[in-house]
């Protein structure tokens, strides 16, 4: 009979719980014995493993963050650590790992499968910075960005303030990008292209003499010091400028219904791939498919957010 | 000079103002002049046309409903009607007409289109139930569809309670679907399959005697009638079984992120067609991608809701 | 030592688990055993008792519905039912009870103190129909409705139509009125004050004179059948009148601060009562002040909501 | 004839135009006019005044921020600025203002009586740090911050961490209060108590040993510099404490039941007050009742926060 191992891994991201009930019930569906593992790499060097029921997985699919805990394991990438868990999971004759996780865990679990272990990966970070794929948790993270951009458009109209809010994604602007389409911000500053800190100034200026009342600014965490930011506009524009960082408020919460539906769907894929006998590959959702991608060709891609949401940004926001 | 026309049809849903922003931003950007319609239909027929500025649908991004408004009319399904229709855009000027509405609105600027005007179709209905594409409003009714469920789950557990929640979808299961394998939901009744009540039953009763303290039943609207519903499975399961009809509140309320950013492409990319000299189009979503589909084909077209979530709620509810 | 029994009972609402919470934190700070019995009267009287421990109430001040389960019973209200219910409590060397609901649980709970135990009462239900005090549930069930109202009233204007919105409250008319000031509703119809449809019909021929693109009816629930009067209203405006009722979404859901801090200090109160001494009262709130009302008192007032809001609603919604 | 002007000043608050509503409605019904002042007590002495009819207010209720806009004036503060406020007044003939705000706009309008104008004052501030009355916005401000405290104790309790919750009310720890008894936080730090750093980790220490899986603290800006707190915990505990700045999220957003309902009776009352004579007062709200208070002892009063919520909180959450 076959076993499966579930994990989860690197930064919460919601709708990890939607996957973990879905590979939880999917290997029962299937036979299979299914073992929880607490605390991601840390646990599973640890043993620290728990035989999964239906009933250990009901009334989660709602909840944020990830009832298996999460850790990210300086141990695990050093080759003893690796062996350590290898061993785990074989005297328990569990021969398959299923990795809920970002970039790095799927990286961790690459070099696991190496040792003999068959791992699957699900793509699980808020960041959406996954090549190949969606990622579980990204849309739970944009919506929640939203609501705080509703919130201050409130303030910045009342006060007639520009705002600059630091959303999450140090080195992708994807949540920057849909937060900033999506909350109708007039500019959007990213990694992945030059800040032109003229460009920024400009349209504020245009905008107020077309009496515009407020500006919001979204800005991914990293791209330029955000209190720096806030004094050169203020400088510039003579116009008082405010900020806000939103921080870890981006990572929990409900999951919205992309989130639990993509989760659901890829955790029961992840099953249906060991039952189909694959090995060493991530769940990939494109477009409305589910595909297998060798971890292999997922740690050596770089994932470049979609720059057409740029351009949609520019010319929606005049 | 090119002018266009926008005006929203049918039922409304959450996201049209995203659109009509992006129609009147793009269509300005070209330099072209933007007319608003007021009232749909009736309101084209009438000639309440208003000039579009970039003030004009300033901060409307995050707003549910239509600020165009919309109505249903059966007038405009006439000859004599859409003639009235052409008459008032072409005494205008007006070339081009974007249509943001669901399958009827669709069929009615399809006729519209033979009469001359180029008509550009955006797809709107909550029902998501439009060939060829996903549907602005849909992603938004479902998140909501969600919260409800999270809260009558709430009651249901409490009291050990069976509930039957009827959402809309009067010919198409989608949001049922979506609400359902979301919403964890033990039973989806979707017009698409035959309802089985003996499965019903069946599964209510292993989830009791599994411990499980409640059962969430998703019902789309006109399947069956929901009280007699409730009566039958209180009668063949001995317990308590309530009813909650979604109804309107699925409609309105702050756009998702999905459903902005999705309206805010199509919005864009329907003025961008116009400009490279499509006609008579709907503009598709499809995977990531943004493609024209002939009107022609979207009215001959039927969608089938994905019946592989109905598969992934019979394992995953179980 | 002390001992405490805590349960709640009647229809759930959002803020019990709050209450819960606070009873056994603070029993157990006073060195009382705490003991959870499970589905209201009905485990009472069938012994279904588990001790708490600091640990069994963490992480549930945040959840709707309540941990303990509730019920509605017969049995109990029989002085059979009664006796077995304290003999079961004496038995474990329970004195004290906490009884968690509405004015029929807290009426059993007076009868029950008749027979040697002491029985302190906290409010909750959300048609804040209880005597001399506030009660939990009550704030979060507004709020819920007021979300709808927010969604509805999207639709309303985008179609230009009355919405009539059926919320709870049987006997007492407290939502309706304060989900109607709240939601600047046109008419607010509540079983305290005769339903005068001359004068619904006049305001909203005003309403359609001055310009008033919706308008926006809360009637509480039995006092006029909502189907007839959508039709009555349409008959007599002219106008496309919908009806939504929004049921038992407004018992659950996350409860609002306002009821988590109730909750907490009543639940804190009730045992601080204990120690006191103080024996067979209901914890209020009024005002700002937490006091004891003996349940004799409770049991035969009678409360009327405030019908200075009605008046509120009549001025503000002009 | 009577008129009234009515302006917001000082940061904004949610449910300012609820009030705004009933100040003009309440003023119409009883045949004064209305005028609306934009943009504070700067738009008052530049003159910027427009009469508000009773669709001029319509569909504000459920917004955010303030339709008026609002400021922060130096030049108020001086006594040639509120000569010519007063100035601006009386040759409209405008012979009382209402002005909604906090302890600073109120300190100035109390200055403003003196020169002859009949002011009136609402109570509206996020902080709720005004003396004998609750104020406009709290309840928002907390429930707010409640929402995100519950985001983040998923993510602390994924990865067993500590979390420093900084929430606004720099002299005045109402909301961190509030927002810790009900969001169950292990310790509250706010201006009014000397933090005691041995205390907080004690508790974290304990509730490590008892299994907790996470701890929140809740800090009131200013009472001590966040990342250093942060810093000093970490070190002491040994466990990864992160900190997030709810920061102006806080001030925004769709109004709660509470601040809607308390701002419609506030501003009704307060046109009520004119009426019947009264001068140079604020609406107070006590309880349930509606007071007017003298502004001069408003301005002399010093509100103290209720500790015994301290007390809840130390209690409850161990």
């Amino acid at each position: 009979m076959q076993k499966v191992g579930i994990l989860t891994s690197g930064g919460d991201a919601s709708g990890m719980n939607a996957a973990i009930r879905a590979v939880v019930r999917t290997a029962l569906y299937h036979q299979m014995e299914a073992y929880g593992i607490h605390l991601g790499f840390e646990g599973l060097m640890a043993g620290n493993f728990d035989p999964m029921s239906r009933g250990s997985v009901a009334d989660i699919i709602h909840r944020g963050g990830t009832i298996l805990q999460t850790s990210r394991s300086q141990i695990f990438m050093t080759g003893n650590g690796r062996e350590k868990a290898r061993d785990e999971l074989q005297k328990r004759g569990i021969q398959n790992l299923v990795i809920i996780g970002g970039n790095g865990s799927l990286r961790g679990g690459y070099e696991l499968g190496k040792l003999g272990i068959n791992v699957i990966g699900i793509p699980a970070t808020i960041d959406n910075d996954i090549v190949y794929t969606r990622s579980i948790g990204f849309d739970t993270a944009v919506n929640t960005a939203l609501e705080a951009i509703n919130r201050i458009r409130d303030t910045a109209t009342s006060h007639g303030r520009i705002f600059i809010i630091e959303v999450m994604g140090r080195h992708c602007g994807e949540i920057a990008l849909a937060a900033g389409v999506a909350g109708g911000a007039e500019s959007i500053l990213i990694p992945e292209i030059e800040t032109d800190l003229d460009e920024v100034t400009r349209k504020i200026k245009q905008g107020t003499q077309r009496g515009k009342l407020h500006s919001i600014i979204i800005l991914a965490e990293g791209v330029y010091p955000v209190m720096e930011l806030a004094q050169e506009i203020e400088k510039r524009t003579g116009k008082d400028t405010r900020v806000s960082i939103l921080g870890h408020t981006q990572r929990g919460g409900t999951p919205t219904a992309v989130d639990r539906i993509m989760a659901s769907r890829m955790g029961m894929a992840a099953v249906d791939f060991i039952v189909e006998g694959k090995r060493n590959i991530m769940v990939a959702e494109e477009g409305d498919r589910i595909l297998p991608v060798p971890l292999q060709e997922v740690i050596r891609g770089t994932r470049t957010p979609e720059l057409a949401m740029f351009e949609i940004a520019r010319i929606l926001s005049i």
